[in-house]
């Protein structure tokens, strides 16, 4: 990995840009050479193998990014993008504003060619049964066959990043039967089961209901932007919430107490194992490069996590890997030629 | 409740018809009147307090539930709905299928009066922060005027059941900005502003992340039926799993083994109360009378909770509060005189 070049935004974080540096300076330990883009007075010293650049101009919090983003060049988070677009750069990791740095892919990065829509896709660890989840927020109203789009997507993603040979990839509805669902999601279901037929990216597996999607039943789980980030809120919320419970179980009672204290250490286990910070954040897929967007509270941890997940992409070509699976599979936009100008992307930054 | 009469389907559930009227038996003990539809063979000798009628004939399975009720009026489902809509029994419980039972409901029993569509509502045990959700499966594809009565509804039942007296009402979206969402999300957003303003009957705290609606931030959390249809069986199944690697984490060395076994009696107690067992299921509200809508996995206990889920939303009058607190807030469905009528019901019926 050490020929991997990632451009950072230090802006949007919760904890400051310090925090975001930080997460850097284990990057740069790990063999990713860091380019980080932030407010330099607020940074500090570059740590080793961190370049910084000057750049305290900040849109992560603005209500309208699509629009910023034409309007500020100087920010941040354009200017990673625009890293990337110049070739400075392999890929981007921007935790400020999902809506921002969608918007500077679409604009500076620009989509593949024959991809009607980014997505973001994020692993989750769920204990036991890991899963790829795609869209978590990047289009809150999709149509059928952007859903088909993100089955390959995501599946280049297991294939690449996480090794899987054959991934399973599910469609995340009401039901099981292939009528359940919305209309979109009836639509997405056959034409999927056309599609994949004697594929050899993925096999699709069908619908799977909320309740098999922590089972283990699929190993990309695929449905619109909005399910998607209410789905991922949910699960973070409640594996948060259940293990407050357990421990608050564990302070109900002297014996519960002296149990809870024997149990700690494997009970640490578990909740790193489910920390969303591990998993790094989500991939922006379906750009002519990558980018990695990781939670604005995520601490260094977290940060140092993405821009090595984004490294990871960059060194498996997923984003290479991504459009030839689409091809494979005759699932790219049949369009005039020189499709994938960033028009329209305002449309599509409605966003998590 | 001695005056309540409950008219049950014992078929379809999963642990077959004497387990259903097991349950009734426990709820009788408790002072509901249960008519027990079901095969009277494999039914046996009526429990105290049980009267049973036999009708074998079960729709529980069939994959067009709205045809079906129409045309097998011998079916056990459409027998309990006929029952409350001729005042035999004050409210129907049925595990079979939510897709019949919505369409027996729909057929028989009919919608309220000013009722654009009925909705499944149902209780979540979420530790510390129990929560009404709802539409959790009744309703695919919903418009904004659809989760605006949800809201009345889902407070009347929280106020009624639960005690609640001025619940929090929250949609549940990608975000928590007004602008979030889908486009029925934030039409619905924004006339829920408007028409609760000043409501006794609720407070509409706006949008919330799938994160905190397992944190407290509201006591009623409305969506469509696919969204939480999804949510709902995520939540359930990330307990079960979670739950389990508790489970496993106190298995992995003697020290956590130890552990383990103080914790035990302190966890079984998590265990039962997150249980969905333990809530009995859905109640189908928007129909002139109560409909309830337990899993057709549960025991008899679930089933035993579904039946006492039922009597308390009569006692409570549960239809009619509904009913007043939407004509209280101006969100009665402004129709000609006879509306109400069964018509269009079969497209109502995309169900779970």
């Amino acid at each position: 990995m050490g020929a991997v070049t990632v451009a950072v935004d230090a802006n949007g974080a919760d904890l400051g840009p310090a925090e975001v540096a930080a997460g850097a300076a284990i990057a740069a330990i790990r063999g990713v050479r860091v380019v980080l883009y932030g407010p330099a007075e607020q940074i500090g010293a570059a740590p080793e193998g961190v370049e910084v650049v000057d750049a305290p101009v900040s849109i992560a919090k603005v209500p309208d990014p699509a629009r910023a983003v034409r309007a500020t060049r100087r920010a941040s988070i354009v200017q990673v993008a625009a890293a990337v677009a110049a070739g400075d750069a392999d890929a981007f990791v921007s935790g400020g504003s999902t809506g921002a740095a969608l918007a500077a892919g679409l604009f500076e990065v620009k989509r593949a060619r024959g991809i009607y829509r980014p997505a973001l896709a994020t692993p989750v660890p769920i204990p036991g049964n890991p899963i790829t989840f795609l869209d978590v927020g990047a289009n809150v109203e999709v149509r059928s066959e952007h859903l088909v789009q993100f089955a390959f997507m995501g599946a280049a993603l297991a294939q690449t990043v996480l090794g899987v040979a054959r991934p399973r990839v599910a469609l995340l509805s009401n039901g099981e039967e292939p009528t359940k669902g919305t209309a979109v999601v009836v639509e997405a279901h056959a034409m999927l089961a056309e599609r994949t037929r004697g594929s050899a990216a993925l096999e699709f597996v069908g619908n799977i209901e909320g309740t098999d999607l922590t089972r283990g039943a699929a190993d990309v789980v695929v449905t619109d932007g909005f399910t998607g980030n209410v789905s991922l809120k949910l699960l973070e919320g409640l594996s948060q919430t259940l293990l407050g419970a357990v421990r608050e179980a564990a302070l109900s009672s002297p014996r519960a107490k002296a149990g809870g204290l024997l149990l700690r250490p494997a009970l640490r286990g578990l909740r790193d194992q489910i920390d969303p910070e591990g998993a790094g954040g989500a991939y922006l897929l379906g750009l002519r490069r990558l980018g990695v967007v990781p939670h604005g509270r995520f601490t260094r941890r977290g940060f140092s996590q993405a821009i090595l997940l984004a490294a990871r992409g960059v060194s498996g070509d997923l984003a290479g890997r991504t459009h030839a699976s689409l091809e494979a599979a005759g699932a790219l936009r049949r369009a005039p030629a020189g499709a994938g100008a960033p028009s329209g992307s305002a449309a599509s930054v409605p966003s998590p």
